[in-house]
């Protein structure tokens, strides 16, 4: 049936405006944003709370939510003393997952996300066969399994099958990475029978290319992945410039930097998102600019994993639009991603209010969070006007976080994303369907006590 | 009345031990930590709970609440581009304010402090005359106004009277500077007075000595004041290289940059905290080391200002002492500031897990955050142990982001320090007074009301 709701203020445009009726039709789409509404709704009233799109965590792989909190201690060989560290326990990790285990932990970090707000996941998802490398006999049995993970937590999501070919230059896939590994035809394979998954219906399932890393795929195998991608209406992502090392071995292989490599071997396009683009060269900003590409940005994972500060205002420069992503799950909180991408480039740049050219920084960081995310994951929410998916949430004001911004649109804006935290959101709705109501989602306890399950299987 | 209280993991010397008693005595003092208690006493069982020392919120200008969310916009006129063009923004902020206009921004700051965890801070206070220079009839009626604001939230405070001088090298004050200044003499007579507001009780007040920073204080002041500092028993703080300016400035009056001055003047010690601390020249961690003095960090004010990442590994490598403080209350969240000043060293070293030698993150990060803080403040507490001031807070672990965390002490400490928020803090005591109970403050309405009338005056 139709809806409509009429929050404090509503987030159009960038700004807050205040009062809007949104209504929402029986296809899960928005009907009319305005002041008024046909007499036949009744208008929900959302006091006290401001309406804003879904937000679309552009880059995540859900089971590394098991690390969280598992990788913080010396000595190194417990838990990393960097990222290559980090990678090691992860892979430790995967190494004991079976499909259930993988759904569970999944599951429970969709569940969170949509507690956060986030209405949609691009899952890119590089763990596809048994351990030591054997397909299951579904050879999409965990492809299912995160599927399934999204339709119970009642998000959209991206599926980007994830292709992997090797250890790095010269070096053949081994230990927990057995798991990820594809031949180029098996990964064409799978990417034509994964077509079969794809759904426009007021969830959606979206399916993707990825290539790992230009460490994981050699040349050949990239240039393949061009022809492939090019032949399917998904989106393309790929992991750039994460870490110095990366850049070093592209260096020696092809005698070019990763964004580089990508741009010969045709990856780049305008469906292409560059995820950390924390290292680039000097040319590599104009390179994704003028191919259209987009790069993703994961604050929180960066951080914690110690990859640096990628430079936003080359990239702003260059007119690369930005999204955000959760990856890592060491944190699943859509704000402190937002924040913290302004935040980054202060401490990179020792100025203030850098990312936007006019306005506030809440337009360009929330604008990462929404519209950005929306153009990574090839969906067409992320913003509030007549035709857009119904992908909306609330947040409720009544926090002290939100004392002093008397009504005041600007300041609403600039206390949310300085104060915004996940328990702050109060209604999470996906084409239309409220999937959390009153700040709860009805399959938390359940997907809590699943995943409590699986963590003594993997750290036991 | 004597309490008692059991949780299901007390931090006890750097890690949570599961269900110890810890009973209060009727001096506010923590009476005994073990297994057991006395037959007369109840205990209270806190299910779901962690206990944990309060957090001492070791550097705040409270009234800089009022700038939250509105200084985030271009253009630079608006907001500041820069640290000085924020500065402007809050000079104008103080030009405005009267003293119940004080009290009040001062008071919904504290009580915000008690909410997430806070239960003692130390007011890093610079506001003390008519708006123009003149002195109040009462010299003490700021001071006044902000220990009321203390009383009011409840909890603890060390008033650091702050040293003002000048604008800076051959520059005279003006503008909204004209209300910090004092003569030598005057800043003399008015720490003298406010040894009369000293309190030991169960909420103690402390008084201190502060030097705003070697930009405000020519030689002949910081060596006047250092002479102030040894007669007065109280703790001795400084903004210290919070920006690149101060150092070129001090290095041209000076020929030493600001610790090597600070050094030189007899200001060092070991009750002196070098708040910020943000760009050290490479002998400065080992002045402050061998002095015994500590260093503040104000990680979400630094990345707010774009102040810069301060070299955290070199001035625990020189056994400097860590605290943290609000600063600007840019954001209000002991959380934030303890999991940043991991996240900030990782992103300037590339490295992970890079502030314990041993041990977790969680142990460093939450140790600045209680024993840190508390002797920056000169406060015997921050810790549970017999005899220790009973600032005692709880956080419920009823959030997903305790999902997977399984009664496994280590885990819960790490999702406590990336996940934590304000808002999952349950009760807070303050010398043995319970302030926050279900994580409500009873004054949090009136301050908030009160504070929402000053804004107006502000930005009307």
């Amino acid at each position: 049936m139709p809806q409509a709701h009429q929050a404090d203020f509503t987030w159009i445009d960038g700004r807050f405006v205040r009062d809007a009726v949104v209504t929402v039709g029986d296809d899960g789409r928005i009907a009319s944003v305005g002041v008024e509404t046909g007499d036949e709704q009744t208008v929900e009233r959302l006091r006290g709370r401001v309406l804003l799109p879904g937000f679309v965590n552009a880059h995540s792989h859900a089971f590394q939510r098991l690390l969280r909190g598992r990788v913080e201690a010396r000595p190194a060989d417990r838990a990393g003393g960097d990222f290559w560290g980090w990678r090691e326990a992860m892979y430790r990790a995967v190494d004991r997952l079976d499909p259930d285990d993988f759904e569970r932990a999944t599951r429970l970090a969709f569940v969170e996300m949509a507690l956060a707000g986030w209405t949609h996941v691009v899952e890119f998802h590089y763990v596809h066969h048994q351990a030591g490398g054997v397909p299951y006999d579904d050879p999409h049995e965990l492809s299912r399994r995160v599927l399934a993970a999204a339709e119970f937590a009642g998000i959209g999501i991206t599926l980007l099958r994830v292709a992997y070919q090797r250890g790095g230059p010269g070096v053949e896939a081994g230990g927990g990475q057995l798991r990820f590994v594809d031949t180029l035809d098996e990964y064409a394979l799978a990417l034509d029978e994964l077509d079969a998954f794809r759904s426009s219906g007021p969830r959606p399932v979206g399916v993707g290319v990825a290539a790992h890393s230009v460490r994981a795929l050699d040349g050949d195998f990239l240039r393949g992945l061009a022809v492939l991608a090019e032949g399917d209406p998904g989106v393309v992502h790929a992991h750039v410039s994460e870490q110095p090392r990366e850049i070093e071995q592209c260096l020696a292989e092809h005698g070019r930097r990763p964004v580089e490599l990508l741009d010969e071997v045709g990856l780049l396009g305008p469906r292409f998102t560059a995820v950390h683009a924390t290292h680039l060269g000097p040319g590599e900003p104009a390179l994704l600019g003028r191919a259209g590409s987009a790069v993703c940005v994961c604050p929180t994972t960066e951080r914690n994993l110690g990859d640096g500060l990628p430079d936003l205002t080359a990239l702003l420069d260059a007119r690369v639009p930005l999204a955000l992503g959760s990856d890592s799950q060491a944190r699943i909180d859509a704000f402190a991603e937002a924040r913290a991408l302004e935040d980054g480039e202060r401490l990179r740049s020792g100025r203030r209010v850098v990312l936007p050219r006019s306005g506030t920084t809440a337009a360009v960081v929330l604008g990462a969070a929404t519209t950005g995310g929306a153009r990574a994951a090839g969906l067409d929410a992320g913003r509030i006007e007549v035709g857009a998916r119904a992908d909306l949430i609330t947040v409720a004001l009544r926090d002290p976080a939100f004392a002093g911004t008397v009504g005041d649109p600007e300041a609403v804006a600039g206390a949310l994303v300085l104060g915004g935290t996940p328990a702050m959101v109060e209604d999470v709705w996906v084409g239309g369907r409220r999937i959390v109501e009153g700040g709860r989602h009805p399959g938390l306890t359940r997907a809590a006590r699943a995943f409590d399950e699986v963590v003594p299987r993997v750290y036991g």
